[in-house]
C-alpha cells in the first residue's frame, strides 16, 4: 500500500471572530462543542453562541492528524453500556474498492491497525431507540439536549408550528421521549465514536445534509475528505457519501474516521459496483455483505429503497421524467429483470436485524420521488410512501431508528400535502427531503429553486433538508458548490426554525440586525452564515479598513443611508420631549447628519 | 457638451437557441414581441414561446443605435387619442445633474433635438385607468392581452390561487376590466413611447423589477445603461433607476430612451440632491419641479412615500432597525425637522393632478417597512399601510394608476398577513414587494433569503417582486449581481405562477423536463432561465461537444444515471406484454444498458 502518498489537505482554523467553546454536561466527558462569536467591545453585547457542526477542525487548540482520525468522544459511552463486543470483522476485499483481481490500490489507505469493529452482543439492541424505550437517558441524549438548548429561553415564542410539539426548553428527558416514540433519530453507529451526537426530529432545530462523493468521471479521495470537512465547516449536520467510482471503501474510511458528523450512504451504489454495474446481477447476499462492510466502518444511516415495489413500477411509465432516484431506478431494473419483488422489501426484517446490531439508522429511500413538476404527488410517489409507512413500523419493532426520505420536484401548492401524508403514514418518523425544487426551469440555480421548497417544507415539519448545489442536474459539485449549497440550506433551515417559532432561533437575527443598524460591520460579517463572502462583497467597492467604521456602504453611499438617518430620527423621537421641541433642536443642531467626504473607493 | 465621449457598450444578440418573433394584433402596428426557443428537430416538439422583456436588443434584424434610442412603438397610439399635446417643457438646469453653477457636464448627453414633451390637454386624463373606466380598449391593452396569453389553453389548470380571479384566457376586455377596477396597472407615461406595454396585477403573470442606479461612491452612466439592457435581457419586467450621485438627469435620459420596459424612480432622491442632501431643506416646490422634470423625460412610475406620517414616526423608535427605507428616513427627518405633516401627504392631490397629465403611475412607498425579522408586521408598518389604502382611493379618484410597495424582512409565518391586509386596505391595488427576506443572518446570500419570501408572497397574491441581489446590505450590485438577482427573481415569480395555477405556466417546466429525461442537453440549457450558466456548469467536467449527446453527466456518471436506467425501465413496462415476459426479454437482451466507455473528461 502506497503509504507515502500525500495525505489530503484540509481546511482548519476558526471562522472569523469565532472561538470554539465546550459546555460541560453532568459528567466531565460530556463536553458539547459550540461556536461563540465575539462582538465589538463597545456595543456591550455578550458573545453570540451558535450551533457548531465543524468538529475539532475549527479548534486551534486541537491539532488534528487526519492519519489518526478525530477523537473518539463516544468510545467510552458505547463500551460502558456493556451490550457490544469487538469481533474480527469482515475481511477487506479488492472489489470493495472496485479493484480487479491483481490490481493494487492507488490511493492512500487509512491505517486501521488495532481497530476491530463492534457489534451488539447476541440478543442485545444497542440502539438509541432501544435505550430510550427502556427509559435510559444516554450521554448522547444529554449531549444533544445541551446542544439544542442554547439560550433558548431568552426570547419570546412567536411562530406557527403546524401541530409540532416544540418545548420551551430541551431537556435530556424530552430528547429521550422523542426518540422513544420514533419522532426523532440520533444517528450513532457504534463504530463511529468520532461523531458528535446530534438529533433529527420535527421538534428540534431543522437540520441539513450535504452530499459528497466521487463519480466515475470526476473527483478524488483528497477532494472528498476536504469536502466533508468543508461541508461541516459551513454547517452540514450530516454528510452523505454518495461515491460511485473506484476506491469507495478507502475513501469512506478516511471520511468516517475524520467526520464529526454522522455519515450516511446508499449501500446499493457500492453493491452495484461489485457486480460491475449490472443491476440484474445484484442479490441479497451481495447487498447484505455490503451492509456489513459499511456498518463495520461506521456509517450512521443507510438509504434503503425498500419501497420500490414491483406493482408501483408501471405507475412511472407515463411520467414526464420516470424514475429519477438512482437507487430507485436500480431496484426497478432488478425487479423487472427478475420479475420478482424488490429484495430489499422481502429481506426487510433481515436488514433490520443487521442494522440493529450496529445502531445504523434507516433512511427509507423515496425511489419513486418526482423528478419534475409534472410528476409531483402522483400515484407512484404516494404509493411508495404508504409502503415506507408500513416499513417504518416494522423497523421500529426491531428497535431500529428510522427517517423517511422525500421529494424532489414539487410546486409550492403541493408541498404541504407531502408533509401531512408523511406524518400520517409514517407515524411521525422524521421526514428528510431533497429540496423540493419548486420549478424545473432554472438549472444552474437549483440550490435556490430548491431552497424555496426546503424552507417551506422545513416550516411545515420536515426534520432534515438534503441540500442541492448550483450544479444539480448539470455536474458534480466542487468545493465552492458545496459551500454555496450548505450555506443556502442553512439559511433555509433557519428560516424554517424562525417560522416554526423555535425558542431562541431569532437571537442571531436580532444580534445581526442590531450590528447592521449600528454600523458594526465586522460584527455583521462575523454573525452571518458566511462571514468571508459578506466581507469580500463589502470590500469590492470599499476595501479600506476605515470603511468598516463608516456609517454607510457603497449601496447607497453616505447621503442616502437610511440606517444612518434613521438613527438620528430615533435619537430625537426617543427623547421624552415634545415633538415640536425635538424638531427645533434638530434644526438648531445643524442637521448636518451625514458624512460628506468621500470614502477611499469613491469614483 | 462632450459629444465625442464614447457611448455605452451594450450587450446585444439573441439568447442561445432563441429567436425573436412578433405576434400581430388587430392592427398592423400591434406587434407583440416574444422569444421562441427552438428544440432539437429529432424530438418532434414545437418551439417553446416565452415571455420576452429584452426589447430590440435581442433582435439581430434591428440594429439599435442607442444615440437615437429604441423605436417609439407607442408614439402613434398616444397621439391618435387626441388628449395630449406637445409643449415647451421645463428647461434643463445644472442642478438636475448635481452640477454647481459654472460646472459643465462630464458625461455624454443624449441628443433631444426635436423632442418636446407631451402632457394631457387641459381637463383630460390620458391614463390607461381613465380609458379603461370609459370602456376603451387601448392598443396597449390589446398588446398586453396577447403578451400574457401565450398558449395558455394547452395545459390543465392546477393550483391554489387564494381567491385570485385568473381567467383561462386573457382577453383585451379582461385587461381593460382589471385596469378599470384598479386591480392591475399598465405603466405607460405618454413620454415613454419606447416601452413595450406590460401589466402588473394579481391575475396576470407575476412580474419582477430590477433596481439599478449609481450611488455617490460607485458606477457610471455607461454601466447603468448596460445594466438596464442586461437586466431586461435576463427578464426584468420593469427597471427602477435609483441613482443618487451626480448626472442623474443625463443618465436617466439614456436609460429611458433605450428602455423597452417601464422605468420607475424615487423622485425624492433627486430632490434631495438638489438641496445638497439636507432633508430639512426639501420643499413641495422643489419636489414638484422634480416630478415634472422626470415626468417629461418619461418615467413610468414614481415611488412616493406619502404614508410616512408624523404620528407613525415615534412608533419606529423602539424598533431593532428603525427606518430602513431611504425615502422613508428622508421624509421622517423632514417631518421632525419641521414638526409638520409629510408634504407628500398634504400635497397628495396636487401630485395626483400632475401624474395624471402624463399617466405616471403611483408606487406608494412603504417608508416604514421592516428592516429586520424583529420589526416585521409591527404597528408602524401596518399604520402606514392603512394610510396607503386611503391614498389609493384618492389617487383612483383622479384616474391615476396605483401600486403599493411592501416589505422587506418578514419571517415565513408572517408573510400571508401582509398580502391579506394589503388587499383589504388598498382595495386590491397591485402589491409590489421587496423580497421579503425570511431571515437576517445571510448577507451575501440575500437574493436567496428574499427569493424564498418572494416566491411565497407572489403565490399569495403579490403582483410584482422587486429583486434583491447578492450584494444587498453590503454594496452596489455590479452587472453579474444584476443577472444573479434577475434570474433568481424570475424563478421565484415563475414558482408563484405555477403554484397559483396560471394556465400555461407549466409548459416550460414540462418541455425542459422532457428534454432532461431524453438527454437533449442543448434543449435543456436553452429552455432554462440562464442557458449560458447551465452550459458552463455542465462543461466544467464534460466540455467535449460529444458529451452533449451523452446519456449522463458528471454528477452521477454513466452507470448511475437514473434517467438513463428509468428510460429502459419504461420501455419494458410500457409494452403491453405481461411483466414476466418483459422481464425475460430484459435479461435476454443482455441488459447491458449503460455506456461503459468513459467520456472525454473522465479521470
Amino acid at each position: 500500500m502506497p503509504d507515502t502518498a500525500p495525505l489530503p489537505k484540509i481546511t482548519t482554523g476558526p471562522l472569523p471572530g469565532s472561538r470554539k467553546i465546550y459546555v460541560e454536561g453532568s459528567r466531565p466527558d460530556i463536553r458539547v462543542a459550540m461556536r461563540e462569536i465575539a462582538l465589538e467591545a463597545a456595543c456591550g453585547e455578550a458573545p453570540v453562541r451558535v450551533y457548531d457542526c465543524s468538529g475539532p477542525f475549527t479548534d486551534p487548540a486541537l491539532r488534528v492528524d487526519i492519519a489518526k482520525g478525530v477523537p473518539a468522544l463516544r468510545a467510552q459511552w458505547i463500551l460502558e453500556r456493556g451490550d457490544v463486543e469487538h469481533y474480527e470483522g469482515r475481511a477487506h476485499r479488492p472489489e470493495d474498492d472496485g479493484l480487479k483481481p491483481g490490481e493494487t490500490i492507488s490511493v492512500p489507505v487509512f491505517d486501521r491497525t488495532g481497530r476491530r469493529p463492534l457489534r451488539g452482543k447476541s440478543g442485545k439492541a444497542p440502539t438509541q431507540l432501544a435505550y430510550a424505550r427502556a427509559g435510559i437517558i444516554t450521554p448522547e441524549m444529554e449531549y444533544v439536549a445541551i446542544r439544542e438548548n442554547m439560550k433558548r429561553a431568552e426570547t419570546a415564542r412567536d411562530g406557527e408550528d403546524f401541530g409540532a410539539d416544540i418545548p420551551d426548553e430541551v431537556t435530556p428527558e424530552f430528547v429521550r421521549s422523542e426518540i422513544a416514540r420514533g419522532r426523532a433519530v440520533l444517528p450513532a453507529n457504534v463504530n463511529h465514536p468520532e461523531a458528535e451526537p446530534m438529533i433529527i426530529g420535527r421538534n428540534f432545530l431543522t437540520k441539513i445534509n450535504a452530499n459528497i462523493g466521487n463519480s466515475a468521471v470526476a473527483s478524488s479521495v483528497e477532494e472528498e475528505v476536504e469536502k466533508m470537512v468543508w461541508a461541516t465547516r459551513w454547517g452540514a449536520d450530516t454528510v452523505m457519501d454518495l461515491s460511485t467510482g473506484r476506491h469507495i471503501h478507502a475513501t469512506r474510511e478516511w471520511i468516517i474516521r475524520n467526520s464529526p458528523v454522522p455519515i450516511g450512504t446508499v449501500p446499493i451504489y457500492q453493491a452495484l459496483e461489485k457486480v460491475d454495474g449490472k443491476a440484474e446481477e445484484l442479490s441479497w447476499e451481495i447487498f447484505r455483505d455490503t451492509l456489513i462492510e459499511q456498518a463495520e466502518q461506521g456509517v450512521d444511516y443507510f438509504t434503503i429503497h425498500a419501497g420500490v415495489l414491483l406493482r408501483y413500477i408501471p405507475l412511472t411509465a407515463k411520467r414526464t421524467t420516470g424514475i429519477v432516484s438512482r437507487g430507485g431506478s436500480i431496484m426497478a431494473k432488478w425487479c423487472l429483470a427478475h420479475h420478482k419483488e424488490n429484495f430489499l422489501y422481502t429481506h426487510f426484517e433481515d436488514i433490520c436485524e443487521l442494522l440493529k446490531a450496529y445502531d445504523v439508522g434507516f433512511s427509507l429511500g423515496d425511489g419513486l420521488r418526482p423528478g419534475s413538476i409534472a410528476d409531483a404527488n402522483d400515484a407512484a410517489q404516494f404509493g411508495e410512501l404508504e409502503t415506507l409507512g408500513e416499513l417504518t413500523h416494522k423497523a421500529w419493532a426491531h428497535d431500529c431508528q428510522v427517517i423517511i426520505e422525500g421529494p424532489g420536484h414539487v410546486p409550492m401548492h403541493k408541498i404541504k400535502k407531502n408533509v401531512e401524508k408523511q406524518i400520517e403514514l409514517c407515524g411521525e418518523a422524521p421526514f428528510y427531503t431533497l429540496g423540493p425544487l419548486v420549478t424545473d426551469i432554472a438549472p444552474g440555480y437549483d440550490h435556490i429553486t430548491s431552497a424555496i421548497g426546503a424552507a417551506m417544507i422545513g416550516w411545515f415539519g420536515t426534520a432534515m433538508l438534503c441540500y442541492v448545489t448550483p450544479k444539480e442536474h448539470l455536474g458534480l459539485p466542487d468545493k465552492q458548490d458545496v459551500r454555496e449549497g450548505v450555506v443556502t440550506y442553512k439559511l433555509a433551515a433557519h428560516a424554517a426554525d424562525l417560522a416554526k417559532g423555535h425558542p431562541g432561533a431569532q437571537l442571531r437575527d436580532n444580534a445581526l440586525s442590531r450590528a447592521r443598524f449600528e454600523f458594526r460591520w465586522k460584527d455583521q460579517f462575523n454573525l452571518s452564515l458566511d462571514p468571508e463572502k459578506a466581507l469580500a462583497f463589502h470590500d469590492q467597492h470599499l476595501p479600506a479598513e476605515g470603511a468598516k467604521l463608516a456609517h454607510f456602504c457603497s449601496m447607497c453611499g453616505p447621503k442616502f443611508c437610511s440606517m444612518k438617518i434613521s438613527q438620528e430620527v430615533r435619537d430625537f423621537a426617543a427623547a421624552e420631549q415634545g415633538m415640536a421641541e425635538m424638531s427645533d433642536k434638530f434644526v438648531k443642531d445643524g442637521a448636518e447628519i451625514y458624512h460628506t467626504e468621500k470614502p477611499a473607493a469613491a469614483e
